[in-house]
Formats: C-alpha cells, structure tokens, sequence
C-alpha cells in the first residue's frame, strides 16, 4: 500500500531534505519516524530536493507501508514523535505506481523578503532581509520576461544528471501583500537547483535600481538566502 | 539628555525582559550593547516586564545618555551588535524627567492562538496551539464582561509591591484575523502578571464548550502558554 504524506517543515536547522555529510536531512528525520512506527525500516521518496534552510509549506513524500495502520492514528503518531519544525499535515492512500515526483504537474514557491531598514525578528527565519527599498512593480514587469519555456542554465548550476535546463515557467509574480513584505510567486514544470533562488537574487538587484532588467536576467549572478524560499504547493 | 528605544524581540530564548537566577533578559542583553556603544555603563529602565518567552513588537525602554551619538547611527550600531531575536525599531529623544512606564496610558497586548489539529510550523514560537475547534464567538462575548474598571485579582499572582489589583480594561476582542488563527487583543490602563495569558487561558477553556462563561472566568484557574503572547503597543 503506497502513501503520499504532505509535510510542512522550517528548514532551518537542517542540510535540506536529503542529508549531508555532517549534517541531518528531512527525508531521514521522518524515516526514522516511519521506522518507529512500523517497527521496521521505511524508504521514502519525496518530490523536491529542497536545499539546506529552505522551507516546506507542502513538500510530498511517498512510501509503501508495510501493513494497514489508520491514517489519522498515523498522522497523530507521527507528529507526536517528529520534531516540532516537520509536521505531518495530510497522509493519503496513492497507486502502487504513483510515484510523488514523476507525477507532479506544476510546482509553487515563494520567495520572501522583508523589505524595510530594520529586519522583523519574527520573520528573521523565513524572510530574506533587503534594507534598500526595492521597486516592485519593475520587479515584476521584468519577472513577466522569464514566462514560458526557456533555456534556465545561467540561474542553476551545471549537475551531471540533469540532462536539460528547459523549463517552463507558468506563473511569476512579484505583489506586496503587505507593508515592507515582497513576495516573489512562481509556478512551473519543474525547476533546477538554484533557480528561484537565482531568480529571486537578480530580481532583487534590478529591484535596487542599480543595474537594468535586461542585464539582471541576463547575468542571472545573484543568489538570494536559502531562508527566503518555501515550496508552498505540488499540483498532481 | 534621556532617550527613548522602541524595541522588538522574540522572547523564546531569554528570562524575560529583567534576568532571572541562570538566564538571560533582554534588558541585560540591551545594557551590554549600550555599554559598548557609549564606553560606559548603562542603565535602562523598561516600561513593560515581560515574562519569559512573551514577545514585543513594540516594547519601550528609556535611558539617559552620556553624550549624543546621531540617532540613526545609533540605531544602526545597536542593530549591528544586538542578537537577530532582539531589534530596535526607533529612537527619539525625550523629555528628562519622561519616564516609559509612568508615562504610558494604556498598553496593548495580543495572544495568538494556532486553533488547527496539527500546529503551524512558522508559528511554533508565537501562538499557543489548540486542536479543538474554539467558538471565537463565545469567548469574543464573554470577554466583554471584562471590559471597564474591575478587581483583576483572581488574573494574577500575590505580588507584595502591587498595591492595587484594580485595572481598567478599555478594549478586548477575540477575533479570527484568519483562517486557523484566533487573536484575543487586551488594551488596559495596566497589567497585572500573569492577567492576559490567564484570561486567555479562561477564554480558550469557555471557548472549548466545556465550562460555562461565567464560571470560566469568576474561576480563572487556566494560564495560556507564554510563547502566544505579545506586547503589541504602549501609548503616551
């Protein structure tokens, strides 16, 4: 029986959702929870790799449970044992041949930015801090550029096993849903590694004024904090 | 000539706004930066004394200073040296004999609630969580009979140096400002300790349908978690 779990998690304390040498990661934090539970040892597969001190609003993982337990007991369960920054918000039965990564359509992050001299100390973990008051709305008039399907090799870096850097972007906003908060949406097929953060850093520096859209996009330099970004959604 | 701070802080990681026996407060924290600043010892006299782990979003503190810094410069420094968890958000000068606790006329303090089964984890270090499902109606209602100038004796604890335990209570509100989150927003002339996390603690208990109105808060034998709690605004 395979299950889809849909987790929410601060990552801030950890190497990311795969661990590092030194360093823990997500997918084995909640392993370890899975393996307490079914008294034995639980692989699971999750749909993005996110990066050390990146967030979870709704990161998926699935796994093949070795026997029937009832998914809100296991919710419970699970939660009881987890570290209070990984939650389980959802468990639900999938296809045996469902496979979390594979079959997502679309995928949402956001990029955060506390916008004003003074950084928030309730936001210090999830907001990228830019005391230099940033220009939204070229922000997004820019932003609408990277729509469609493109060649995104300059905002990742080069990885053996990806075989293209085409990607299609959907949607991408830059709003300010509230005063001195920047909020960077976008909405594509899938994305490489570094890439809203890439996007998010050249965003930024157009933003200041300093250098024009075009080079921005172009040079593609700028990498914003890792505690910026939250995977918020994964459409299947 | 004395200044004015506006402070914010998250409270998780200290004693308190004053040090306890084998931790931290924050006015310590706030003195030792001052002190580095200025060449010379410091004393500040804070106009709230939060509790351990109770946050501000708009705490106050005066001083006096030994000799002028420019204020933005000033505020810029204390940033600079102080933890990501403790901020100044303003400086102003005043009047040598104001005095920030004397002087304010009425204070603002909110309590987060988290009101989902499983909790928030951007929000662990700011709201209380309740799983049950709380009718933020009742306890909005019941909280009006705490409204006006009223003994708040059974809110708090002995404290031998408070003379009176009589407050007035201009505003209470328990809202919902969104979904899963309930807010209670006390405005007083004054707070006793312990007298807003006990009143939400009664508000929750009533809110959960197992104790009736009057006796939840006749009773007020229920004491919210700190971490929920705020001083949100000191008015002059």
């Amino acid at each position: 029986m395979r299950l889809l779990l849909t987790l929410q998690y601060l990552g801030t304390r950890y190497a990311g959702w795969q661990m590092q040498a030194n360093a823990v990661g997500i997918q084995s934090v909640v392993e370890e929870v899975l393996a307490r539970m079914y008294g034995a040892p639980i692989r699971i597969e999750g749909a993005g790799r996110t990066d050390s001190g990146v967030h979870a609003l709704a990161q998926r993982a699935h796994y093949d449970a070795p026997f029937a337990i009832p998914l809100r007991g296991l919710t419970r369960g699970m939660n009881d044992l987890l570290p209070h920054d990984i939650r389980i918000t959802n468990v639900e039965e999938v296809a045996d041949d469902f496979h979390c990564r594979f079959a997502s359509k679309s995928k949402t992050y956001a990029y955060q930015i506390w916008n004003a001299e003074v950084m928030d100390v309730f936001r210090w973990e999830t907001h990228a801090h830019v005391a230099q008051k940033l220009d939204a709305q070229r922000m997004h008039e820019a932003a609408q550029t990277l729509q469609g399907t493109q060649d995104f090799k300059r905002f990742t870096v080069i990885e053996p096993e990806v075989s293209s850097t085409v990607r299609t972007i959907e949607h991408i906003s830059v709003l300010s849903p509230q005063s001195s908060v920047l909020m960077i949406r976008v909405t594509a097929d899938g994305f490489l590694r570094f890439m809203v953060r890439r996007i998010a850093g050249s965003l930024i520096e157009l933003g200041r004024g300093k250098v024009d859209a075009v080079t921005a996009l172009a040079e593609a330099r700028w990498t914003a904090p890792a505690k910026g970004l939250v995977l918020e959604e994964i459409r299947y």
